[in-house]
Parts: C-alpha cells; structure tokens; sequence
C-alpha cells in the first residue's frame, strides 16, 4: 500500500497543528473534545449496519450516523493517534463493504432516485463524501488487501451509480448536483482515480458548462452570491460546495479554487452570512425550517474557511463565538483563536443589505434592512422581491418578516413538514405544503379577490419576479421599496418598508406602505402572521363565540378557521404579547373589515401548527395600506413585573398617496412623523417631488422623507 | 439619635461577614454584585414618588421599585459602607414622608381594602416591611429631626392605617394577615415601639389565638406543613414568614421561633421544597402563574433559612445551585459556600412525598411520585386530593400532572389572569378564572354528565375532601391511589397511579386507573390536557374540516372548540410532539367517543392560551379509565435529527376489576406488564387479594402489583 498520502481535504501535517489544542479551554479545544464525547459511546459498540428504511426510521438514523462516525473518527483518529478511531472508521468501511453491493436499490419516495441505502441518491452522496473523507484519514493504516476490498466492494460501486446509472442526475446544476460532485470530487482525490476528479470538475461532458463543480459554482448563484431557493437550500449547498473547495486548495493548487470566477466563492458565504437573524437563524424563505440555522455544519464551515481565505472580519469572529463551536479543521485555527481572543458576547451585527438575483442579478433582490435600539437589540426587516425559489418557491413576492428582541414578530410559517419524524408522511413535504404554506395570505402579504399570487402556478411564477425600486441602508431611517407589477393580473403592487429609529422609541418601529393599483374594483387582503396573545384591540371586536368557519375554500383561506371580525371606521390598533415583548400594529385603515384567523381548518392530520394570521380586508381599486409595527414594553411573568403594554405610538394616518409619492403622518404620545415615499418608478437620490392633498403641500428630494412634525 | 441598633434582620457584626465577598466569584459575591448592578442606574437620578394607578401602571410599579430600591440600599451600605446607598435609602424615606399622608387613598379595586400608594393594603404591607428594613440599615446615619419627620409621618401612619382603619383586616389568620404582622412587627422593631411588636406577634385581641403571627404559623399549615391554598400562595406567605422569623430571631431570642410550635416553620419549608418541580417551577395548583419558582424571593430566603437553622440537607444545596443566586443576608453565607463547594449540577431530586392537608391532616392529601430515568431525568406526577383552595381553589380533586424530560405533559392551565398587564383589566383575575380556569373540565380529572365537581360551588367545595388511599413512595414502580366520593353527587372515584421504570422504557411510564362507580348511568368524561402537535393517532379520525362548534354551553366546555372526534372501538393510542420530546396517550378504551378541543370559545376578549385537551367520553355506571403515557424519542429540528417517535407501549387493556382490584396488561415491543391495584378502602400492605376475569385468578399481596408476563 502506498505510504501516508494527503488527507481528504488537507496535509497531514496541516492536521497536526489541532493536536496542540487537545485539552485547551478555547473554541477549537472544546470543539475536539465534542467530537470525542459524541464518539466515545460508539468506540465499544460493533459497528450497526442496517438494511432499508423510511427518513426518521431505524435504519435511516443508523447509516447517517454511520458516516459522521467515519468521518469523525478518520479526523480524531488524524488528530490524536489513538488507534481506536482508525479501528472505527476502519470496521465501518470494511462492513460497508462487505454488504454493499447485496443491498439492491431503496425504493424511490420522490423525484430523486434511490440509492443502495438511502431512499434517495442525495442522502447517498453526502454519505459517501463523508465515508471518503474518513478512508482518506486511515487508508494508510490498512493492508492493500482492506483498501482494495473498501475500493472495489464499496466506494468505485457508489461512483458507479452516481456518474453511470444515474448520468442524468450527476452533476446537474443544482443544489443536489454540488453533493454529487463533492462526493465523487473527494472520493477521486482520495483513492487517486483523477478520473473522477475530472469528472466532477468539469462534468460528464468535460464542458464546464453544462455540469460539474466549475459550472455549479459559476451559475447557481447571482452576482450578489444570493442562491436563489433561499438560505435553507444554500446552507445545505455551502457544506458540499466547501468541502470540496478545501479538497481542491489542498490537491490542485493549479485550479486557485479561491479566486476562481471573481472570488465567487467569498460573494457567496458572504450573501449566506449577510441573511442570519440575530436569534442565530435562517430566515425561512421558500420551503424552510424555521429553526436551522449557525450551528448547521454547513454554516460552521463557512465561517472557518471565509475567515482562513478571505481574511479577518470581526462579524465573522463574533459569529463563532455566538456558534460556540468551530469546525473541526486546520482551516478555522485562525477564527478560533480570533473569537477567543474577543472581550465581548456582542452578537455579529450584519449590515443592511441587498442581494440581487439571476445570473445578471436583474431579476429583483431580496433586501434586508437592520437597525440597532438604543440599548443594542437588533432590529432586522426582510422583503423578498426576488424571483420564484424554483421547487421550493412560495408565492410571497414582497411578504416581509420583522425580528427584533430575540422573537420573529411578523414571522414565516417555513414549510410544513416534520423533518425526519417518519410517522409524518415518512418525513418528507406534507400536502399541507402546497395548501398553506405556499400560499400567499400564509405570508406577510396582499392577496388580491382571495387567490395567490400567479394563482399558485409556478410555471407562471418562474416567468416573473419581483422590481428593486430604492434600498437606503444606513441612516437613522432606513427603508426599501419594491414593486410587483406582474403577479396578480392587471393589479400593480408596491411595497415600501421604513425601519425608523428614533430618541422615543425604545425598538426601531417598521413602516409599511403597501399600495395596490388596478383599473378594476378587488378584493385586498393584508396578512398579518402573528403569535401570541392578544392583549388589547382599539376597535371593538365581534367573536365567534360558539362557531368558527373557515374563511375561504382554496388558495390557503380553507386552513384558517374565522374566530373574530372588527368593523373598521377610523385608524386602528391592536396589541399584542409574544414572549416578553407586546407587539402593536397601528393601521391607517378607516374603513374594511380586520379578520382574525387562527390554522386548523382542513387539517385532517394534524399537520400544520395552530399559528395565527390577521387580515385586513379592503374593496377597491386604488388602495394604500399603511400600516407600522412597534415592539414594546416587557412582561416577565415569573418575576410578575409588566411595563409599557402599551406602547409609544398612538395612530398612523394616511395624508394622501399618487403616482409621486405617498404621504402618511405617524402620532405618538410623545412623537409626531411625517413620513413621504416616492411611487415613481424612475426615482433618484436627487429626484424632487411635490404633492398636494388637502390643500397642502408636501416637498422632499430623493426616495423618501421622514420628519418631524412641530 | 440613637447610636447603632441592630438592623431590622439581624446584628450589624452579622452583617459585615458579607464585606469578604464582594467581588467573589461565588454564589454570594454573585448574588452582590447583583444587586449592585440593580441599583447602579438608580444612584444618579432624584427619586421618583408618583401618585396613584392601576396595576402594571407606571406609578404601581414605580412604588413596586422603590421599596425595592429602599430594601436593597440599605442591605448594600451595611455591606460596603458607601454612603450613596445610605443617601438613596434616606431619600427614597424622606420623600414619602413629605407626602404620605397628603396622598389620599386609592380607589378599592377587589375585596382587599385599598392603601395610601397602592389599590389593595396587602401591597402596602409589602412595601412598609421593605421600607422598615432600609430604615433600620440607615437610621444611624441620619440626624434626630430626620428619624422623626419618617416615623411620623410615614411609618407610624402607615401602621395606625393598618391596625386601627382596618383592625378588621389586620393579623387575620390568612397569608394576606402575614403580610401585616410582619410589615407592622418589622417596623415596631426596627423604630423600637413594643406596643407594634406585640400586635403583630400576639394580634388585635391580644390571645395569640385570633389572629397574630404566632397564631398564623400555628394555624396556617397542616401537620404536613402544607398551605391549603397551594405552592403559589404558600412561597408568596413564605417571605413575610421568614423575614418576621429571622427579625425575632435577632431581636426576641426568648421566643425561640425557629423551634416554635414543633419546628413549624422547618415543616413548613420543607413541604414547600418538596413540590417543586425539576424544572423549578411550582406546581400550579389552584389559581396560580404557572411560571413561578424557585427564583422567587420567597424560594431564595427559604433556601437560606433552612440550611441556616435547621442544618445540611445536600438537596437544598443543589436547589442553591440551580437557583443560581442567593438571599443577600448572613443566614445566606453557610448555602452559598455549600453550593459552591458542589462537584455538579445535578438538579435536587426530592423524594416522593405526602403531604396531608387540614389542620389535623386528616383532610386528604397532596401525592407526588418522582422518579429518575436510567439516564438521570426526573419524571413528577402530582395528584390532588386533598381540600379546596378556599377562595383560589380549583374544582380538580384527583387531578394530576405529569412532568418530564423539561416538559409539563400533563399539564395544569394556571389562572387565567395576566398579572400587572394593565390592558388585561387592570392584571386582576379575569373572568376566564371562574368560567374556565377553575373547572374540572380544564383539569387532568374526570367530569360527570358534563358538570363540574361540587357544581363548581365553593361552599360545597369547601365540607368535602379526598380520602388517601394509598401511597408508596419507592422501589422500581410507586404509586399512590386516592378516592372522592364526594364530588359528584351519587358518583363514587378512585384514582390510582403508577410510576414505572423498567429497563426497556427511556422514560418512566405513568400507568393511570381512574375508576367510577354509580348506580345509575352518566356520561363520564376523562379528560387530558397536551400541548404539541399530533403526530399519530391509532383510531381514525374525523375532522371537522371547515366547521368547529363548542362542546357545551357550561361548565368549561363552553369555551372548548371541538376540532375532531374518533369513534373508538378498540384500545388506542394518540402521539403528539411537545418540544423535543414525543408523547403517547394509550387508553384501554373500546368504546365510547375521542373528542379533540381547542381553547377558544367564548373568549371574547382573548384571555384564553389556545391550549388543547383531549376528552375521552364514555356512557356508563361503572367504569375504569385505564391509560399509560409515554414519553419517548427526541425531535430535534434544528439539526433535523428525530429517533423513537413511536415508542416502546403497544396498548394497554383491562383484563377487569372489581371492589377487590383492577387489572390491566401493558403490552409494548419488548415488555409485558400485568398491573394489579387494590380497590379495598381497607387496604393494608399486607392483604391479600385474589380475584377472577376472564377464568383466569390473580392474586397479590397490598396495595398493588406489577409483573411481568411470561
């Protein structure tokens, strides 16, 4: 056998440097010594190699686990020496190999094909990378006679399937297809086969073009590095795209991976890094959990390797501190040591931001604005004007979510699935999936006579995206706005959001002008996904006492049962309490109706959550909703302390609105705004305007105005 | 002036051992320190005394902070020396006396009559017995004019208000009356007025009988040491107790307080800790906040006092521990220097316990049964069946709770009141309480023909009682057993409960017999109260998909929506997800009606959780109730792992019983339990029992068996 060759994805020397941390009280030493914990109950067991079974069932949890234990123990094993994990990774592959080839095919669950032993070939590849990750770290401590049984019996059988049975899925440009790159990429590199390198460089037809890992990461992302099914599906693409990438620094320096295509690889951590909330997570954009988020691997990672090659951001050290842990890898050495040498537990605060998309990044964006409060909670508004998330797409071209104190209050209901919980539907996408969650009045939206936007279609969705109109990112006042010309038939939409901070607020206040145009009479929903419980209506509410209907038969109204409606006459506002914090929307709306909906309806199997939606009901052509949302006071319920349950902000009223510029007037008890936005599409930082209503004037330059009223 | 008397609490000299621990980083210099961060914003600025307001008004909680403030200068000046808390504390005092007596009273909101500061004199005690003992503190410091001007004006005032305008009110025997004597006797202390001191310790008449402190202890408790109105009451009494304590403890060592009564006040400590559940919640009995626990100052100081006089118990310095912080006082230092010197974090694990109830323990009981998992999770089943709470109690004799692995799974809704949240009509309790709070229906207990116990009338509520039956507080499977034959008219109840643990079980299981015997036939409603998500249910069911009506107009079912129901023909199971943790209901049922409800009918105002309960309803004279549940497996979404989501139970069936016993089997994958429970009311450890079901005789000795089935 040949001697001790390169690791999977770096020198053996490189690795040695982390045997320095072993026992040390910093990030990496405790990272090493979670892997040795996580490890330790498995170093007696004999290795558990099951047969076939469902996501969440028995046999799937056991082959995953299987691979991290490989993978982990060639690292520990790298790391320390101690022959115990050699003799786990080593057991592992060996069995593997022993039954691989009997296993036949997973039956197939959905578009994916079926692995030999996982139901689809996506869970295989990211299985067999890490298998070859792990053979990588021992291969030198086997006979010729191991390594040829592992290569024969185990891991060219899996190339086999993924670059010949299954030619037509490798390689594919698509998150799934970076998975099979990298695992066929990392396995090549290891057993030597340059073949299958080059394969999954440059793709089955060696074009670089239609294929293979320089393809997938010169076209899946936009300009602005955004991917364009969201943070859920980028993440899971970043750990595949990145691993290799590391793997290739290490063995063909000649490709200089890291400023391959304009450093495309640091724009596209950098856009993943830029859409973390606050709380650590992931904005649940398209199809999403709304819990993944930094101590995902794949975001580990990231933020290890954008720090080793792209050099020093002190955002990104606080990230590894607020992760509390690293990867386990010579490359986040440095980021350790940076996030160690912090004196704060201050969170990263990511600046405002936006993300185009499309190849050219001319198809709409998604924006995120963030603002600081006074005693340094980050506020953080998201819009997504971008384009349809492909599959996974919901239909919610300019839904907005608000996070501030710790809590999502204008939130996402992600997808509706249970991950993994194989009485669930096996774990996989519920229909409920379709019914609701992609669903537009499921969003923080208009819906336009009760139907979705492209009436659900997403062959008409994927034809159509949302308009950048202006982004002001700093500022005591931030704001965007979008528009949406193209996704209710001949109804023009536009949303414009002002993230205002102010000496009288405690938590910067969101502004919502949201202002539909049609030559014909409909029907506007504004939703509203809240939690919590409501403390305190300003219009008087009539309940549902004793019966509750659904409030529609599609398009997602059949999940929400009616519990309570208000007649609205003049501005109102309603309250209420989501964890610690009271939440108050104030709206402009002097007439319609505001209806409460609770999920539930058309559940037959318990799939959705009981979340709660608001919705303000306008008939007309012309229509401006505007709204603001103020967070505020605190109740702390084991200590029995309460105060500001009510908040600072009084009333929101719309002066006038036109084809210039919209004009609304925000009262406080101790506050008055005059807030202007420009509606002209061909809007400048210089463009001036002058609107009149009521008799009077109102003058401002650029995209938007916010002043203080005597 | 005087020269320096002893303070309020106790002897300066005690005081000053808290000077070597500040800036330590144990659990004292910690908890110092902690105050020191508390007062440090409030050092700078003048003091602030407004006048009147609601509860969770500004001004309420303002009053709330400066006897706070007032309370914890005084304490950090002992300990420092540093004038600026003196001056803070002499402010705070001098202020109110330029304008107590000019404020007026407050308007009486409730059945307590109302304070100069504050709507109800019970807050007023509180904030006299805090003011007092900054007083005592900082009265050395201040000049003779200064002493008099707080005595008259203030303190003395405050006291004529209290003894003399509500004489009736005063050192009743209630835990309101603590409050009093110990805010009045606190004050004659610390302004040396003997006449105050003897009020409060021996009440108005004098007789150490009607009313006084010495009479409240005596009176308050049952032998066990429990208070009638529940944990949540009981800690709240449990700080005016502990401080008076400590204060005659210091300053009338003739009374010898501490083993006053028979060591009442250990008993009674004791019997506080010993309902705490793992997650250091209180149990929610009665009309309680179901967030209160062992953070309360109440929990704090008597931690410290018990370990101060009345010596080492390891459990209460694992409460220390988890508690995080101690009482600022010497009594504290000894606990403090416990808990830091523990190896662990290992929460407390307080044995199973007994407590009875009346004042001659003999008026039922309160049963808990803990028991740890192989891998150390403490599971808690709680069973009422003792008095009703006088005025906060619950119609639930023979309710239970179950608690583990950091969830309430069977769980009690609290009060419906949102406490010091002035939009929630002004944080007083709401109607809600009454209507749903209270009623068994909202309980883990049994409803017959859809009424609640005792017709939910506290009159009747309060001449009837539980009857223990039995209680076995060890080994491998414990359990307890009660009966109410007093509840409902006609209907005679016997609830018997076993905790398993068993090799193939992650979790303990509660196996539950609920037993009902009538001569004439009702509709028996057995009902479980979850939060989570279905994930499984056994039997079908039928959704009512766009339609949901309430259960009843009365009794609590007027505000549950019926969401689903399941005819049930044979035993059956039903999961659902609650956090990380899954949960199985398997009732031995083969007939009768499975009803799912939601919470929110009739709730005009939103003042209801959206809580759900399951109600399995059967029609019968006699009939048993037979159910296990199960908690098992583990969700974890963020890293989108998920094992056991079905768990080990299979079913559970009723072999049969009688007036001897009950029999039940507990089938699961890999366990067979045969379960056999006395229903002799003459059961002692040694009968024998022998009965036949079926053809088929079991036999056993005691109050119950458990065995496994070849």
């Amino acid at each position: 056998m040949p001697e001790t060759l390169s690791l999977a994805l770096c020198k053996p020397d490189e690795m040695a440097r982390l045997r320095e941390q072993l026992g040390q009280p910093g990030l990496m030493g405790r990272s090493i010594e979670s892997l040795r914990v996580f490890l330790e109950p498995h170093l007696a067991k004999p290795s558990d190699i099951p047969g076939h079974g469902e996501a969440g069932s028995y046999a799937h949890n056991q082959h995953q686990l299987n691979y991290r234990l490989c993978e982990t123990a060639g690292t520990l094993f790298q790391i320390t020496g101690e022959q115990c994990y050699a003799d786990l990774a080593a057991d592992l592959l060996t069995r593997y190999a022993d039954c691989y080839l009997g296993l036949g095919f997973q039956k197939a669950k959905n578009t994916n094909p079926a692995g030999r032993i996982f139901h689809q070939i996506l869970n295989e590849n990211i299985w067999l990378l890490s298998m070859s990750i792990g053979y990588g770290s021992i291969r030198h401590t086997l006979s010729a006679g191991q390594c040829a049984h592992i290569e024969q019996q185990l891991l060219r059988p899996a190339v086999v399937m993924m670059t010949e049975l299954y030619a037509h899925d490798f390689a594919t440009i698509h998150n799934h297809g970076l998975w099979g790159v990298a695992a066929v990429g990392t396995c090549g590199l290891v057993i030597g086969d340059e073949r299958y390198v080059q394969l999954a460089l440059d793709g089955l037809a060696g074009d670089r073009k239609t294929g293979g890992y320089l393809a997938e990461i010169s076209l899946l992302f936009a300009p602005s590095g955004y991917y364009i099914e969201g943070p859920y599906y980028h993440r899971f693409a970043m750990r595949a795209l990145l691993l290799f990438a590391e793997a290739l620094h290490t063995h063909r320096p000649d490709l200089d991976i890291y400023n391959f295509n304009d450093q495309v690889i640091r724009t596209t951590i950098r856009a993943l890094l830029a859409v973390v909330t606050p709380n650590g997570c992931l904005p649940a954009l398209n199809d999403a959990s709304r819990t993944m988020g930094i101590h995902d691997e794949g975001l580990l990672i990231a933020a290890a390797v954008y720090n080793a090659r792209y050099g020093d951001d002190p955002a990104v050290f606080a990230l590894a501190r607020q992760q509390g842990q690293v990867w386990v890898h010579p490359a986040a050495l440095g980021l350790a040591a940076a996030a160690d040498a912090l004196q704060s537990d201050a969170l990263p605060f990511w600046p405002s931001v936006e993300l185009n998309e499309g190849p050219a990044g001319d198809k709409g964006a998604q924006g995120i604005l963030r603002a600081k409060a006074s005693d340094g909670d980050i506020s953080q508004v998201l819009m997504n004007y971008g384009q349809h998330g492909m599959d996974h797409g919901h239909f919610d071209t300019l839904g907005i979510t608000l996070f501030n104190r710790g809590e999502e209050v204008l939130r996402e209901y992600g997808f509706a699935r249970w991950l993994n919980v194989e009485p669930k539907f096996g774990g996989r996408y519920l229909p409920e999936n379709l019914t609701w969650a992609r669903q537009t009045v499921a969003h923080n939206c208009v819906t336009v006579d009760g139907r979705s936007q492209n009436d659900g279609d997403r062959n008409r969705a994927d034809q159509v995206h949302g308009l950048p109109h202006f982004f002001v990112g700093s500022g005591a006042v931030q704001a965007m706005s979008a528009m949406a010309n193209d996704h209710f038939v001949g109804v023009a939409m536009q949303r414009s959001l002002l993230l205002v901070t102010h000496e009288k607020l405690d938590t910067p206040v969101l502004v919502d002008l949201y202002r539909l145009r049609s030559d014909t009479e409909h029907v506007y929903d504004y939703a509203v996904q809240y939690a919590g419980q409501i403390t305190e209506t300003s219009a008087p509410v009539d309940y549902n006492r004793s019966q509750w209907t659904v409030l529609g038969e599609a398009s997602g109204y059949q999940h929400l049962m009616g519990v309570a409606n208000s007649r609205i006459t003049e501005p109102c506002r309603i309250t209420w309490l989501q964890g610690k914090r009271f939440n108050s929307w104030l709206s402009a709306a002097t007439s319609g109706e505001l209806l409460f909906g609770q999920l539930g309806g058309n559940d037959a199997s318990f799939n959705l959550r009981r979340d709660t939606t608001l919705i303000l009901r306008q008939r007309g052509s012309k229509h401006l909703f505007a709204s603001a949302f103020e967070t505020h006071g605190l109740f702390d319920e084991p200590s029995e302390r309460c105060h500001g349950a009510r908040g600072e902000l009084t009333q929101i009223r719309v002066v006038g609105h036109d084809d210039q510029g919209s004009v609304v007037e925000l009262t406080g008890r101790q506050l008055r705004l005059l807030v202007m936005v420009s509606n002209r599409a061909d809007v400048t930082a210089q463009t001036e305007h002058e609107v009149r209503f009521d008799g009077t004037t109102y003058r401002w330059t650029g995209f938007f105005a916010c002043e203080a009223v005597a």
